[in-house]
Protein backbone atom coordinates (compact mmCIF):
# COMPACT_ATOMS: atom_id res chain seq x y z
CA UNK A 1 0.00 0.00 0.00
CA UNK A 2 1.28 3.74 -0.44
CA UNK A 3 0.63 6.32 1.46
CA UNK A 4 0.38 8.80 -1.85
CA UNK A 5 -3.61 9.42 -1.38
CA UNK A 6 -3.17 11.31 1.95
CA UNK A 7 -3.17 15.18 1.80
CA UNK A 8 -2.48 14.95 5.87
CA UNK A 9 -0.74 12.99 8.60
CA UNK A 10 -3.33 11.66 10.54
CA UNK A 11 -2.97 12.27 14.14
CA UNK A 12 -2.07 9.63 16.16
CA UNK A 13 -3.11 11.26 19.62
CA UNK A 14 -5.98 11.12 20.57
CA UNK A 15 -8.53 14.41 20.17
CA UNK A 16 -11.56 15.71 21.53
CA UNK A 17 -14.27 18.10 19.99
CA UNK A 18 -16.53 19.89 23.07
CA UNK A 19 -18.21 22.54 21.51
CA UNK A 20 -20.92 21.23 19.51
CA UNK A 21 -22.66 20.90 17.91
CA UNK A 22 -21.44 23.89 14.88
CA UNK A 23 -24.70 25.12 13.22
CA UNK A 24 -23.57 25.07 8.86
CA UNK A 25 -26.14 26.68 6.15
CA UNK A 26 -25.93 24.35 3.73
CA UNK A 27 -27.26 24.02 0.27
CA UNK A 28 -31.37 22.55 0.75
CA UNK A 29 -31.54 23.24 4.79
CA UNK A 30 -34.15 25.57 5.46
CA UNK A 31 -32.35 26.33 8.53
CA UNK A 32 -28.52 25.88 9.95
CA UNK A 33 -27.37 22.33 9.94
CA UNK A 34 -26.38 21.46 13.70
CA UNK A 35 -22.47 19.22 12.81
CA UNK A 36 -21.15 16.83 15.03
CA UNK A 37 -18.22 16.79 13.16
CA UNK A 38 -17.01 18.88 10.29
CA UNK A 39 -13.52 18.42 8.22
CA UNK A 40 -12.01 20.69 10.14
CA UNK A 41 -12.31 18.46 13.39
CA UNK A 42 -10.10 15.93 14.99
CA UNK A 43 -7.30 16.47 12.99
CA UNK A 44 -9.45 16.39 9.34
CA UNK A 45 -11.65 13.06 9.48
CA UNK A 46 -13.24 11.38 6.40
CA UNK A 47 -16.36 11.77 7.30
CA UNK A 48 -18.96 14.80 8.90
CA UNK A 49 -21.55 14.33 10.72
CA UNK A 50 -24.84 16.60 11.03
CA UNK A 51 -28.74 15.78 12.21
CA UNK A 52 -29.76 15.36 15.64
CA UNK A 53 -32.38 14.41 18.13
CA UNK A 54 -35.98 14.86 16.00
CA UNK A 55 -39.05 14.32 18.57
CA UNK A 56 -39.85 18.23 17.64
CA UNK A 57 -39.68 17.69 14.07
CA UNK A 58 -42.46 15.63 13.30
CA UNK A 59 -44.13 16.44 10.18
CA UNK A 60 -41.57 19.19 9.43
CA UNK A 61 -39.12 18.33 7.19
CA UNK A 62 -35.68 20.04 8.03
CA UNK A 63 -34.58 20.43 4.02
CA UNK A 64 -36.35 20.64 0.54
CA UNK A 65 -35.00 18.06 -2.27
CA UNK A 66 -31.15 18.10 -2.46
CA UNK A 67 -28.17 16.32 -3.65
CA UNK A 68 -24.86 16.12 -2.14
CA UNK A 69 -21.46 15.52 -3.98
CA UNK A 70 -20.38 12.80 -1.98
CA UNK A 71 -22.34 9.91 -0.45
CA UNK A 72 -24.45 9.71 2.83
CA UNK A 73 -25.49 7.13 5.26
CA UNK A 74 -28.87 8.23 7.35
CA UNK A 75 -28.93 6.81 10.90
CA UNK A 76 -31.72 6.62 12.69
CA UNK A 77 -32.19 5.64 16.14
CA UNK A 78 -34.22 5.87 19.09
CA UNK A 79 -34.21 4.27 22.38
CA UNK A 80 -36.62 1.73 21.83
CA UNK A 81 -37.14 -0.32 18.27
CA UNK A 82 -39.33 1.42 16.36
CA UNK A 83 -39.97 4.63 18.33
CA UNK A 84 -38.47 6.74 15.15
CA UNK A 85 -40.18 6.79 11.29
CA UNK A 86 -38.80 8.85 8.36
CA UNK A 87 -39.92 8.69 5.18
CA UNK A 88 -37.19 9.28 2.65
CA UNK A 89 -37.42 10.31 -0.69
CA UNK A 90 -34.91 9.82 -3.07
CA UNK A 91 -35.10 10.46 -6.76
CA UNK A 92 -38.53 10.64 -6.60
CA UNK A 93 -39.11 7.20 -4.80
CA UNK A 94 -40.62 6.78 -1.24
CA UNK A 95 -38.71 4.99 1.41
CA UNK A 96 -39.90 4.15 5.03
CA UNK A 97 -37.39 3.90 7.78
CA UNK A 98 -37.95 2.27 11.06
CA UNK A 99 -35.90 2.34 13.55
CA UNK A 100 -33.21 1.28 14.40
CA UNK A 101 -32.52 1.89 10.48
CA UNK A 102 -29.74 3.23 7.74
CA UNK A 103 -30.17 4.15 4.47
CA UNK A 104 -27.13 4.74 1.75
CA UNK A 105 -28.00 7.93 0.11
CA UNK A 106 -25.91 7.51 -3.45
CA UNK A 107 -23.97 10.80 -4.69
CA UNK A 108 -26.00 12.93 -6.59
CA UNK A 109 -29.17 11.47 -5.13
CA UNK A 110 -31.82 13.85 -4.61
CA UNK A 111 -33.19 13.23 -1.21
CA UNK A 112 -34.76 14.48 2.03
CA UNK A 113 -37.24 13.22 4.33
CA UNK A 114 -39.27 14.03 6.79
CA UNK A 115 -40.38 12.49 10.34
CA UNK A 116 -43.50 10.38 10.59
CA UNK A 117 -42.82 9.40 14.47
CA UNK A 118 -40.09 10.45 17.02
CA UNK A 119 -40.30 9.53 20.52
CA UNK A 120 -38.13 11.75 22.59
CA UNK A 121 -34.36 10.54 22.26
CA UNK A 122 -34.66 9.56 18.76
CA UNK A 123 -32.25 10.53 16.19
CA UNK A 124 -31.79 11.42 12.16
CA UNK A 125 -27.99 11.51 11.71
CA UNK A 126 -26.40 12.06 7.91
CA UNK A 127 -23.20 10.95 7.62
CA UNK A 128 -21.53 12.76 4.74
CA UNK A 129 -18.51 9.77 3.19
CA UNK A 130 -16.43 12.78 2.32
CA UNK A 131 -13.23 10.68 2.24
CA UNK A 132 -15.11 8.66 -0.58
CA UNK A 133 -12.55 7.80 -3.56
CA UNK A 134 -15.46 6.99 -5.79
CA UNK A 135 -16.44 10.35 -6.76
CA UNK A 136 -14.94 11.14 -9.65
CA UNK A 137 -14.53 14.64 -9.56
CA UNK A 138 -13.16 17.66 -12.16
CA UNK B 1 -7.71 11.33 -9.87
CA UNK B 2 -8.23 7.65 -10.84
CA UNK B 3 -10.42 5.08 -9.42
CA UNK B 4 -7.39 2.22 -8.98
CA UNK B 5 -8.29 1.85 -5.53
CA UNK B 6 -11.29 0.92 -5.70
CA UNK B 7 -12.61 -2.36 -4.66
CA UNK B 8 -16.36 -2.02 -5.15
CA UNK B 9 -18.27 -0.56 -7.37
CA UNK B 10 -20.09 2.07 -5.47
CA UNK B 11 -24.51 1.59 -5.34
CA UNK B 12 -25.61 3.86 -7.47
CA UNK B 13 -28.93 3.69 -6.16
CA UNK B 14 -30.25 3.78 -2.51
CA UNK B 15 -30.21 1.32 0.03
CA UNK B 16 -31.49 0.49 3.29
CA UNK B 17 -30.82 -1.53 6.05
CA UNK B 18 -33.60 -2.89 8.59
CA UNK B 19 -32.87 -5.83 10.60
CA UNK B 20 -30.81 -4.15 12.96
CA UNK B 21 -28.61 -4.20 14.72
CA UNK B 22 -26.56 -6.85 14.27
CA UNK B 23 -24.66 -8.36 17.63
CA UNK B 24 -21.18 -8.84 16.91
CA UNK B 25 -18.61 -10.60 19.16
CA UNK B 26 -15.31 -8.23 18.61
CA UNK B 27 -12.33 -8.49 20.77
CA UNK B 28 -12.15 -6.75 24.53
CA UNK B 29 -15.74 -6.57 24.48
CA UNK B 30 -17.30 -7.97 27.55
CA UNK B 31 -20.34 -8.99 25.50
CA UNK B 32 -21.88 -8.88 21.78
CA UNK B 33 -21.68 -5.31 20.68
CA UNK B 34 -24.37 -3.58 18.58
CA UNK B 35 -23.98 -2.56 14.89
CA UNK B 36 -26.13 -0.49 12.89
CA UNK B 37 -23.66 -0.37 9.90
CA UNK B 38 -21.06 -3.34 8.79
CA UNK B 39 -18.73 -3.85 6.08
CA UNK B 40 -21.15 -5.98 4.55
CA UNK B 41 -24.30 -3.75 4.61
CA UNK B 42 -25.54 -0.64 2.20
CA UNK B 43 -23.10 -2.28 -0.35
CA UNK B 44 -19.96 -2.18 1.30
CA UNK B 45 -19.34 1.27 2.91
CA UNK B 46 -15.80 2.98 4.25
CA UNK B 47 -17.81 3.05 7.71
CA UNK B 48 -18.97 0.57 10.92
CA UNK B 49 -21.26 1.91 13.14
CA UNK B 50 -21.37 0.05 16.62
CA UNK B 51 -22.87 1.20 20.13
CA UNK B 52 -26.24 2.50 21.41
CA UNK B 53 -28.55 3.95 23.97
CA UNK B 54 -26.36 4.38 27.07
CA UNK B 55 -28.69 4.91 30.06
CA UNK B 56 -28.35 1.44 31.70
CA UNK B 57 -24.65 1.79 31.31
CA UNK B 58 -23.63 4.14 33.78
CA UNK B 59 -20.63 2.37 35.82
CA UNK B 60 -21.12 -0.21 33.51
CA UNK B 61 -18.18 -0.42 31.42
CA UNK B 62 -18.95 -2.47 27.98
CA UNK B 63 -15.25 -3.76 27.11
CA UNK B 64 -11.97 -4.11 28.73
CA UNK B 65 -9.29 -1.72 27.20
CA UNK B 66 -8.70 -2.85 23.93
CA UNK B 67 -7.36 -1.71 20.20
CA UNK B 68 -8.53 -1.22 16.59
CA UNK B 69 -6.73 -1.63 13.30
CA UNK B 70 -8.12 1.51 12.28
CA UNK B 71 -9.19 4.97 13.59
CA UNK B 72 -12.21 5.03 15.59
CA UNK B 73 -14.66 7.90 16.05
CA UNK B 74 -16.90 8.21 19.45
CA UNK B 75 -19.75 10.39 18.96
CA UNK B 76 -21.62 11.14 22.51
CA UNK B 77 -25.53 12.38 22.33
CA UNK B 78 -28.00 12.97 24.70
CA UNK B 79 -31.51 15.23 23.98
CA UNK B 80 -30.24 17.82 26.00
CA UNK B 81 -27.00 19.31 26.76
CA UNK B 82 -24.91 17.81 29.10
CA UNK B 83 -27.27 15.11 29.03
CA UNK B 84 -24.16 11.78 29.04
CA UNK B 85 -21.21 12.23 30.44
CA UNK B 86 -17.90 9.52 29.66
CA UNK B 87 -14.62 8.62 30.88
CA UNK B 88 -12.50 7.43 27.89
CA UNK B 89 -8.98 5.79 28.46
CA UNK B 90 -7.01 6.42 25.98
CA UNK B 91 -3.28 4.72 26.26
CA UNK B 92 -3.53 5.74 29.77
CA UNK B 93 -4.82 9.37 29.84
CA UNK B 94 -8.50 10.15 30.88
CA UNK B 95 -10.04 12.03 28.84
CA UNK B 96 -14.00 13.15 30.11
CA UNK B 97 -16.46 14.15 27.61
CA UNK B 98 -20.08 15.60 28.00
CA UNK B 99 -22.53 15.12 25.49
CA UNK B 100 -22.64 16.14 22.77
CA UNK B 101 -19.05 15.30 21.92
CA UNK B 102 -16.73 13.40 19.70
CA UNK B 103 -13.33 11.91 19.98
CA UNK B 104 -10.51 10.46 17.74
CA UNK B 105 -8.96 7.40 19.27
CA UNK B 106 -6.30 6.82 16.93
CA UNK B 107 -5.18 3.54 15.11
CA UNK B 108 -3.78 1.45 17.72
CA UNK B 109 -4.49 3.62 20.75
CA UNK B 110 -5.75 1.30 23.84
CA UNK B 111 -9.06 2.38 24.95
CA UNK B 112 -12.55 1.83 26.38
CA UNK B 113 -14.60 3.86 28.22
CA UNK B 114 -17.16 4.05 31.39
CA UNK B 115 -20.30 5.93 31.30
CA UNK B 116 -20.60 8.94 34.52
CA UNK B 117 -23.83 9.94 33.81
CA UNK B 118 -26.79 9.46 31.10
CA UNK B 119 -30.15 10.37 30.93
CA UNK B 120 -32.69 8.50 28.80
CA UNK B 121 -32.08 9.05 25.08
CA UNK B 122 -28.27 9.76 25.49
CA UNK B 123 -26.01 7.28 23.06
CA UNK B 124 -22.59 6.66 22.82
CA UNK B 125 -21.49 5.28 19.08
CA UNK B 126 -18.12 4.58 17.84
CA UNK B 127 -17.71 4.85 13.99
CA UNK B 128 -14.36 2.72 12.65
CA UNK B 129 -13.13 4.41 9.61
CA UNK B 130 -12.35 1.13 7.74
CA UNK B 131 -11.82 2.44 4.42
CA UNK B 132 -8.96 4.94 5.94
CA UNK B 133 -6.28 4.92 3.78
CA UNK B 134 -3.41 6.15 6.14
CA UNK B 135 -2.93 2.88 7.69
CA UNK B 136 -0.02 1.02 6.71
CA UNK B 137 -1.11 -2.61 6.31
CA UNK B 138 1.14 -5.64 5.64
Amino acid sequence: MTMDQNTATPSSTPLVEQDLPVLLQIPGHFGETPFYLTKSMLGGQEIEIAGGEISDKVGKPVAAPHTHEVPEIYLLLSPEPGGAVIEVNADGELYELTSPATMLIPTGTVHHFVTKKAVPGSYCLGILLTGDKSVAVG
